[in-house]
Formats: structure tokens, sequence, C-alpha cells
């Protein structure tokens, strides 16, 4: 039995119900920390579950940015810095990278109340995690502002790749399995993945 | 043992593997479907891989499209007709789901080639995909271009849901085991989900 939701059904839902239905509705989407430091060098960490592809040469990933008032260092870091990491959540850290997620005050890191520990490449700013296997070192390179709901995405440029070449097969593509990559279906349902099938470049058929 | 890829590195490899390599970096991305009709009702349905969340109320979901000049058909029907479907591909339809993604010229639809079927709700222009279980049906709110490289961010607003109401958790929730949604990982590798752990919000704890 399938039910049609309109939007008088949606405003009669409590926030809590609606908020996970919606946040559901993108399906599978990548559990990754942002780290980043602010300009007196603080580190600070955050989970996102709304980082997307924009493109692959150059290589640019983008995420959305909760209105500016709501929201913690990150923005602020990113616009300051002009630098950020994005590191792939993984099954065995999966309490800790959740846990970035409450709002600590702003003099709080969460690598240290969370367990998880910041290093750095040379000559980057940002912070990477070394607990998660595969890290992304980014440059800021566009903010968009969204008018419909003040959100901003926030788009960086690939600057490094740090990755065990275990997890890198010979055509390029990495292997999320071995990884325990962690995905996030609403806001608090972790997931990990299990392969189904490699299909070729799709060529037309009629 | 750990690489650290540069953009030299990308430079060097072949465009097939870092095309796969970046497309890899956002990690497990929802496999869903759009689809939409021309200003005659002739239907076009595409696979994305690009699809985000971007905010619960108002319900807005987002897509990058590639460069107009490189796209199909769906971008223009979205700009003539304002309404697009988004449907999540699951495992039973893998490979039709997949055979959208080719290049079919622009009077040909996607629907009938690769044998997948439309329906409509009463009201609405876009056709929504039989064969998948969760369809949203949206209407543009927002076209916002990404001037780094000439992509665009499509922003529809959540119309209607339709939904099984046997795949609605409790709590709002949607379970994605249940309805054998499909993930992709870079271009062409397919997974479904393996459920790990519903955590609770998180509290501020030091």
């Amino acid at each position: 039995m399938k039910s049609i939701l309109n939007q008088a059904d949606l405003d009669s839902f409590s926030r809590f119900y609606r908020a996970n239905l919606i946040n559901c509705l993108t399906g599978t989407k990548p559990a990754m920390l942002i780290g980043t430091t602010n300009v007196n060098g603080a580190t600070n960490l955050a989970l996102f579950n709304n980082i997307f592809h924009v493109g692959a040469d150059p290589a640019l990933i983008g995420y959305v940015q909760r209105p500016v008032d709501q929201s913690g260092d990150t923005y602020r870091n990113i616009i300051n810095t002009k630098e950020f990491s994005i590191n792939w959540a993984n099954k065995e850290i999966l309490e800790q990278a959740h846990q970035t997620s409450a709002r600590y005050n702003d003099d709080i890191s969460e690598f240290e109340v969370c367990g998880l520990t910041p290093e750095y490449l040379e000559g980057c700013k940002a912070p990477y995690v070394k607990e998660c296997h595969i890290n992304i070192l980014l440059e800021l390179v566009e903010t968009i502002p969204v008018s419909i709901n003040n959100t901003i995405i926030v788009i960086g440029k690939v600057k490094h790749i740090l990755i065990p070449n275990a997890l890198i097969k010979e055509d390029g593509n990495i292997d999320v399995n071995a990884d325990n990559a962690l995905s996030i279906v609403g806001l608090e349902q972790y997931y990990t993945t299990k392969f189904e099938q490699k299909m070729d470049y799709a060529k037309v058929v009629i």
C-alpha cells in the first residue's frame, strides 16, 4: 500500500518525524568529517551528510552549509583560512564521528573531546583525521548563497588525496567495502555497503 | 601504505582512471532517476548520482547539472515545465536504471527503450517511475550557476512523496534496506546497504 504525502501531510507530522522523513528522501549519503582550523590554529571537526560531487576536472566537491547564524565553526574557519579537509568516516569510528555532531562551544576541539587525532600535511593549514583511511585536502574556491532557504553551497578544489594503495582498484575506483565506509540515511541511521555490480559504460541500444 | 596524491599525480593518470577516482571521492551516493516531460508531453528519464539534501523545511532537494551544452533533455525539460520527479533506483531494476545513462537522442524516451513505466499523479506533468518504490514529485524553485566549472545547481521543492507505508519506520525514517535501494560509488559501481546502527541525537559530553 503506497501513501501519497502532500504538503498538508508533511505539515501534520511532528517536527521530529518530518525531519527524519525529509532527510531520508535523498537516500544513502556519505558520512564525512570536515576538519578546519581557526586563524589561531585551533582545530575543529564536524560530521556532514550533505557532501556532493561537483566536477572531476578540476576535481571539485561541495557541501551545503546551514544558515550561518545556526552554524558552528566550520564555515567561519573555511572562510578565514580558505582550507578544509574531508575525511571518510568508517565503521571503526562510528561513535566518535557521530559525537562530533554535538553542539560544542567554539573553544572546544571536537578532535580532543571525541577522541580523534588531527594530523597535518606539510603546507596545509587544515588538519585531517588520522583514524580515517581516506583524507581529502581542499582549498575554498566558491561560496554560493541559496536564496530559498538561506543555506550556502561551499565548493572546494581537491589539492591532495591521502589514500591507502590497497583501497584503490586497478581502474581507479575506490573500494568502499574494504574501507568500511559509513553512509548516513536521514540524520542518525548509519550503514555500510554491500557490493552488487559493476556495470560498463552504458551504450545506446534500441 | 598511504599514497599522497597531488595535482601532478592526478594529471598523470589516464582520463578514465582519474574520472573513476575523483567520482569516488564523495563515497556512497544515492542512485536516482529523474523523470521529466518536454512541452509536448514526451517523457525523459535519466540516472543521476549527484542528488543532495538542501533543506527539510521547506523540503528541498538539489542536483548538479553538467554544463548544458553537454546535457540531454532533463535540464531543458525542467526549465520548460518547472517540474521533475526523483525516483529511487532499486536492485531489481539496476540494469534498466543504468541503461538510462546512455546518450539516447532527444526523440527517444528512456522509459520505453529501457523498459520502465511512466505513471502520473493527477495535476503533475512530470512522470514518475512505477518500478521505483519511492517517488518524489518536485517543482523547480531555483537554478544556481557554479562559475568555476559551468555546472548548474538545480533545486526543487518537494510537492508529493509516494512511498509504501511498509518502508517508513515509526520515527519517520525510511528503511533503505527493505527498499533494496541502490547507491553508486564513482560512476558505475552499484551497492546496496547494510544497516549498522541508529544513534541518538548527539549531546555535548566533555
